[in-house]
């Protein structure tokens, strides 16, 4: 199978590694915007040439987009117009949008949409890590809508990537996603906020993070880029998200204020049981 | 030198583990109000026996306190009372009450307020972990009303531990703290009940919960009968830093709402300097 990876980054990245791991690929070829990806990309190994985008669609079994989702949303009609029966597949956060894209657009039955729930706070073909998607979870998205063999040719390389695949519907994918991954971002960027504006006041609280914080801010690392597309795509469901969390830490607040200790006991009793949805 | 543990949960097992390692208690008893927690420390070697908290008193060279800040602050006055010179060290989450407790109290020089940057979200004597101050920050209170060997005794113990002291006034640990740790588990708390509250509709949200998800919501599993007290003898600060958390969050609201991504990409971007202080 010759594989064409648009977006060289930590997902792109870790597909190619986990793909040649596997011996899933004959051959992989790049394309990404950045000069420097580009160059990373080969020296790292990750692909075996660099192409631009019309050659890279010509060559390859299989597409795989892995770009911000807006970006990957500008040029999956394009790419889908160019296909010759062959697969596309992306791996975005946010599902809605691209499957409503494809099943408006010729040749949008090639196209299966997925998300591999696997991600780090880094960037860049750099940041591409083996074994990444082993043990996982991924979700395919409308399955209805793809080609029964273009979707069993995706089902395929899952599988035999070691992950466990979960069919939704996409707009059930979004709201959540919003609960499970795009609120801990905002939780993350807001809490590195609060933090740095302290900061400014006082370097002591250099000197004084610990493990709990670095947890809890970890995310905040995460890229603008990739992010804020996301968000704007599962606008609605993040907002209600948000909304709710706002109201959760106006609980603790009360409580505070109130010296309503009895209720923040059972306010922290409530949030231990999260235990049961970690693995 | 013989060694007191009172209180035989997450820290002051790790305490045992690091002084045996180290080998820096020719003995180590122990004290627990907790039958159980009592029986395991013994089973694990944590203690060599387990005493009554006034014959553990009057055996040992160093004792150490290491219970919930509500429960150290009843027992430190009698504690000091009892005292014939030996040195009494606390290694709790805030600072100021127990400060100004000890400096009103007989023997208050005796004691050492210290606070080891280090934790886990687990609890008990099972939750113990082996090397866990080593290349630690540990902060020192208010050293000025400690004795000079006592404070001497202490730094010498932290320093054969492998831990970096810090010295900090008792108000402004407190205040740090509140930004460094204590919101860090309210957002983890108040994270977690915001997807319990979600995943009463719909059990989807387990099979979706990934690395990002457990990052930020590890925390969420801390124990309320050590946090509460955190947070109440640590209300006024921690109060402070959630308004200003809150705050930071309605950014992102705002952000959402008016579809201002470009403030949404400056916030994120300030986010990420965020890397300057995690080491």
């Amino acid at each position: 199978m010759k594989v064409a990876i648009i977006g060289l980054g930590l997902i792109g990245g870790s597909m190619a590694l986990a793909l040649r791991e596997k011996q899933l690929a004959s051959e992989i070829v790049g394309v990404d915007a950045n000069d420097i990806h580009q160059q990373k990309a080969l020296e790292l190994g990750l692909v075996d040439k660099v192409m631009d985008i019309d050659s890279a669609i010509s060559f390859a079994d299989l597409i795989i987009l892995s770009v911000p989702v807006d970006i990957a949303n500008k040029l999956l009609p394009k790419l889908l117009l160019s296909l010759n029966n062959q697969v596309v597949m992306d791996v975005g956060s946010t599902k809605n949008a691209v499957c409503e894209l494809a099943s408006n657009t010729v040749n949008g039955k090639r196209f299966v949409a997925t998300h591999p729930m696997w991600g780090t706070e880094f960037s860049g073909p750099a940041a591409a890590v083996k074994g990444a998607f082993t043990n996982k979870a991924v979700v395919i998205c409308n399955k209805e809508n793809s080609d029964a063999d273009a979707l069993e040719f995706v089902e395929k390389i899952y599988h035999n990537l070691g992950m466990h695949i979960i069919y939704m519907d996409a707009a059930a994918h979004d709201l959540h996603a919003a609960y499970i991954s795009h609120i801990s971002h905002i939780t993350s960027f807001a809490l590195a906020n609060t933090v740095l504006e302290k900061e400014k006041e006082d370097e002591a609280i250099f000197a004084l993070a610990s493990g709990g914080f670095e947890s809890t801010v970890r995310l905040a690392k995460s890229n603008a880029q990739m992010w804020v597309p996301i968000f704007m795509q599962n606008k609605e469901n993040v907002l209600d998200v948000l909304n709710e969390h706002i109201s959760q830490l106006r609980k603790f607040k009360s409580c505070l204020e109130k010296e309503n200790f009895e209720y923040l006991a059972e306010l922290i009793e409530n949030a231990n049981t999260i235990n049961r949805i970690l693995k």
